[in-house]
Parts: structure tokens; C-alpha cells; sequence
């Protein structure tokens, strides 16, 4: 078979932000104040507060990578667009809950004040906890998809990605590292394999998760879901390491964010463990072990190599 | 058809009591360090401090009207005590996060410290988050029941329930409504209507849906499915009532927790609005008018009325 070539880095910003577009209009239309069946009313200022979160910011990563993964077996419409919006609520309402000042203490997410800060704490531990179970709605819903097994799986899918034993698990075990809850109040010096661990689930479980959920909704075999998966993880542990790299390297202004945070609180990561220079290093090895999963789809995964490419290099 | 009588209060405690030591193991099953297909690891303290918000307390009233809806129409068995714990899963999350500081701010909860106080309050919002995926994974798994259409409606149900347009909805309105972000920093004077749709949300929400969920996964028809939703709406009424008299009326010691809180903050109730005895008289009501929705099932329904009974009847 001959080698997969990327999407060019102009051609795939360009699908990056038509599809960026879409997802807005979707997550728009689904965080409103319009009550659906079995609701009562929703109250303006928690819907507000939830489209600050999840409205007019971030690449949309996620999203993107479910549309793709979908379109690879030629599934493309309304309903995984859905189920990318569903992800991206999850996603946001963990970034809400994880800038609050008894976690992280951010008061700045993505060039603009955190929910806590442009509203309160009260009321960004709520809007998260809706945008959560608004997530599990739409993965829900029969306009997600015609199928009832697939809407299911898709809930479990999530769940498992996102909670105790994923995401939120992995969220648990980063504030232990901090050496909160230790005797001496010192961070713990955490292996590679151990780093490795928590960053698979605090970040790399829901960056896994589009690509078999997008697979499953097109009724990709088990074969394909499991190599796309394998594809995700790849893909979840170069975004960690890029932004490691770009939490040493960049600047807050290009950020969006604090930079510097992890490193000030002795935060375990790879680039601290093994240097800057080994891990753009690895960055190359994990893009070529992408190359290789997505090698049997030959220039159809062209966009998705290129998303790869884009996790690894990123500049912010 | 003769008049429908209730089980006694005894016997009806009996019952109670055995199905409340059914959901205790299998939520000690569900709340467990062991991963899960999917799963990473679950970290001790965050499974130490859900294992905290769901077990050994509480009379499992939600779980306890799913199973005997379910049984009304000749289902019972694993996959109903699933859904069941998982609705207190979720019922418990809610109140590990409105006992935060930043919310209701109690030190008490069912005569133990709230899980913020027994853990810290990083730990408390994880865990409330882990509870809440937890539910959602549960409803979710081919395990609680066979028919994939069944778990996706219990997710959707579930979801709609205790979401932005539910049950935290509903605590915004609560929030709201004591002056939180109002002008003069006053609480609002609500007018009947306004503190029935609050508490319809709040509380309201997840005492309905155990009663349509328990008919929907035993198959019921669509309009025995909203009978028992009407007989759930009249008990979530009955529930809040009998909830705010008790606040006025009995002791801390009793409750296990702190009374005569929502005086304090001005909270609006009907039990504020129209007085004491006038209250008791609509809780009279009410039972009249739970009964008279469980009528066409005659004896079978005994248990579920002795329930309205204990609900708008208890000293604690």
C-alpha cells in the first residue's frame, strides 16, 4: 500500500474551522433556554452560564475527531454532529469544575474569564453538573441516532471514559500528585509509567473516546473500532506531551491561559521526567505509530493523520 | 372497585427496610475500587468518598418507588435494583454538591459530616461528578436491562430529570430565589405557582421519574406509564411539604441534619405562605388524590399508597 500522506496543515485548518463552525451552531441550538419534553423551565442564568462555557471558544478537537472518524466508513449528518456537541459539553463542564479554586484555580480559560469568575462558584459548579447530564441527554436522544443499541453504547462508552475509572479519576489522581492530601504536603515524584497512567485518563480517555464512538455510530466493525482506538490513545498521549511542552514553552498571551502552573507546583509530566529534547522526540515516534493504524485506510485518513500532526505540534 | 386500603405502617416499614438493605449491597457492589471494561484504575480516596455520599444512610425512598412501580406489573429482579441504586447514585451526588459552601454550605448530613467535611471540598465535587457518570454508566450497561431501547429511554428519562430543565435547574431557581444576585441582595417573595415549579424541579423531578421508570422497564403501557408519573408528582409535593413542615417543626436531633434553615434564609415555601394547618389539610389532599391515580390496581398497588402515606406522614 503506499504511504499515507497527511492532509497539507491550510487545507486541514480550513475543515478544522468549517467543522468548528457546525459544532458551534449545534452546541447553540442544544444549550438554550427552551424547555424540551419532560422538562419544566430552564433558568436563564444557568444557561448562561453553561454557553459561556461551551460557546465562541476552543478548537473543537474532539468534536473533529468523532465527525472524522464517522466520515471514514461514510457516515456524515446531523446526528454525529449531535453526539461531537454531546462530547464537547462533557469536555467543557470538566473545565468548569477543574478551574474552580478548590481544584486548579484558574481565571482564565481560553483568552476569557472561568465560569467561577464571570459568574460564581456557586453557579459554575451547577452549569457543570448540567452541561454533564445534557451531554448523557443527547448521546440519549433518538435524534443522536435512529439505532437505540448505538445510543447506549455510546452513554456507556462515555461514562466509562469520562468517570470514576477515566477522566474524572485521572483528575483525582493529578491533585493526590500535588501532594495535597500526603503527610508532608509535598508533590509526589510520580514514573513514567505512573505519569503515563494519569494522563490516559485525565486527558486521553476522552480524546480516545470520539474515535470509537465515531466508528461506532457508523457501524464500523469491531476490527476497525479497536484500531481507531488504539489510533485515539496515540493521539490522547501527543496532546498531553504537546501541551506539557507548551506549558514549559509558550507564553500566557498565546496560551489563552497561565503557563508555567505545572512546573510551579512540581507537577509530574513527562518533559519534566525525561527533558524537552526526548519528548519532541517521542512526539515524532507517536506520529508515526498514528501513520501506521491509519494505514489501512489509505488517503481517506488523510484528515485524521493531519489531526494528528496538528495534537503534536501545536503551538497553542 | 373497592376502595383501595394501604399496607399498614408496619408491615409498609418492614418492606422498606429489607428492599433499603437490597439497593446498600448493590450500591457497595457498584461504588468499588475495581475497574471496570473500559476503565483505567478508581482511585482509593474518590471511591472512599462516593462509598461515603451513597452508603449507610438514608431510607432509599427514590429506589424503593422504582422497584414497586416495576413490580406492579410483575417485574422484579437485578436489573430494576440497578436502575435503582443508580437513581440514588444520582440523588446522592446532589446532595454532596448542594452541601458545598458555595451552595447550601451543611456540615451534616444524614447525622454523619457532609463528604466535604469529611474529605475536602476538591474531593467532594469529583466525587459528585464520578457519581453522577456513574449513574449514567449504570442505566447504560446491558446488565440493568436487556433491551438496549429501555436503557437509552432510562438515560433520556433519567437526564431530562435531574438536569438544566430538572433537578439542578431547581436548585438555581432555590439560589435565586434566596437574593443571592439580586439587586438588594434580598430573597424573592414567591408566589404559589413559582414555589411549586421550583420544587417540582428540585425535588419534584426525581421522585416521578423512579415511578414511570420502574413501568417503563416492566413494559407498562404508555398510559400506565403516566398514570404512575402523576401519582409521582402528587408524592413529590407531598415529599417537600412534609420536608418543609419538618424544618419547621422538628429538632436538628431527629432530622440529622440542621432545621429551621430555610426560615432563617427567607426561603420561600407554601408552608411559609399559607401556614402550618393549611398545609397539613393539602397533604390530606394529596393523599386522596395518590390514591385515587393507583385505583385500577387495586390491592397490588397497598404498598405504593402506604408509601404516599410515610412520605407526607414522616417525623423524619
Amino acid at each position: 500500500m503506499p504511504a499515507l500522506v497527511a492532509l497539507s496543515p491550510a487545507a486541514f485548518l480550513d475543515v478544522l474551522a468549517r467543522e468548528g463552525t457546525r459544532i458551534e451552531a449545534v452546541l447553540d441550538r442544544l444549550v438554550d433556554e427552551t424547555a424540551r419534553p419532560m422538562e419544566t423551565v430552564r433558568p436563564p442564568r444557568i444557561v448562561a452560564a453553561m454557553r459561556h462555557a461551551v460557546l465562541g471558544g476552543g478548537k473543537r478537537i474532539r468534536p473533529f475527531l468523532m465527525i472524522e472518524a464517522a466520515r471514514l466508513f461514510g457516515t456524515d449528518g446531523e446526528g454525529v454532529a449531535r453526539a461531537a456537541a454531546a462530547l464537547e459539553m462533557l469536555h467543557c463542564y470538566s473545565l468548569v469544575h477543574d478551574d474552580l479554586p478548590q481544584m486548579d484555580d484558574d481565571d482564565l480559560r481560553r483568552g476569557r474569564p472561568t465560569v467561577h469568575r464571570a459568574f460564581d462558584e456557586a453557579t459554575a459548579i451547577l452549569a457543570g453538573d448540567a452541561l454533564l447530564t445534557l451531554a448523557f441527554d443527547t448521546m440519549a436522544d433518538p435524534a443522536t441516532h435512529a439505532d437505540p443499541a448505538v445510543r447506549a453504547d455510546l452513554v456507556l462508552r462515555l461514562a466509562r471514559a469520562s468517570g470514576v475509572g477515566g477522566m474524572v479519576g485521572g483528575q483525582m489522581l493529578d491533585l493526590t500528585a500535588e501532594g495535597r492530601w500526603s503527610a508532608d504536603g509535598k508533590p509526589t515524584k510520580l514514573s513514567d509509567a505512573e505519569i503515563r497512567r494519569l494522563q490516559a485518563m485525565k486527558t486521553g480517555a476522552l480524546l480516545r473516546f470520539p474515535l470509537e464512538a465515531g466508528a461506532v455510530m457508523a457501524g464500523a466493525s469491531a476490527a476497525d473500532v479497536a484500531r481507531l482506538g488504539r489510533f485515539g490513545a496515540i493521539v490522547g498521549l501527543a496532546f498531553q506531551i504537546a501541551d506539557d511542552l507548551l506549558d514549559v514553552e509558550a507564553t500566557a498571551e498565546a496560551m489563552g491561559k497561565a503557563t508555567g502552573k505545572d512546573a510551579a507546583r512540581g507537577k509530574g509530566t513527562l518533559v519534566a521526567l525525561h527533558g524537552i529534547p526526548a519528548m519532541h522526540a517521542e512526539l515524532d515516534r507517536l506520529i508515526a505509530a498514528a501513520a501506521k493504524e491509519l494505514a489501512p485506510w489509505d488517503e481517506r485518513a488523510a484528515t485524521l493523520l493531519a489531526a494528528a500532526h496538528f495534537i503534536a505540534e501545536r503551538q497553542s
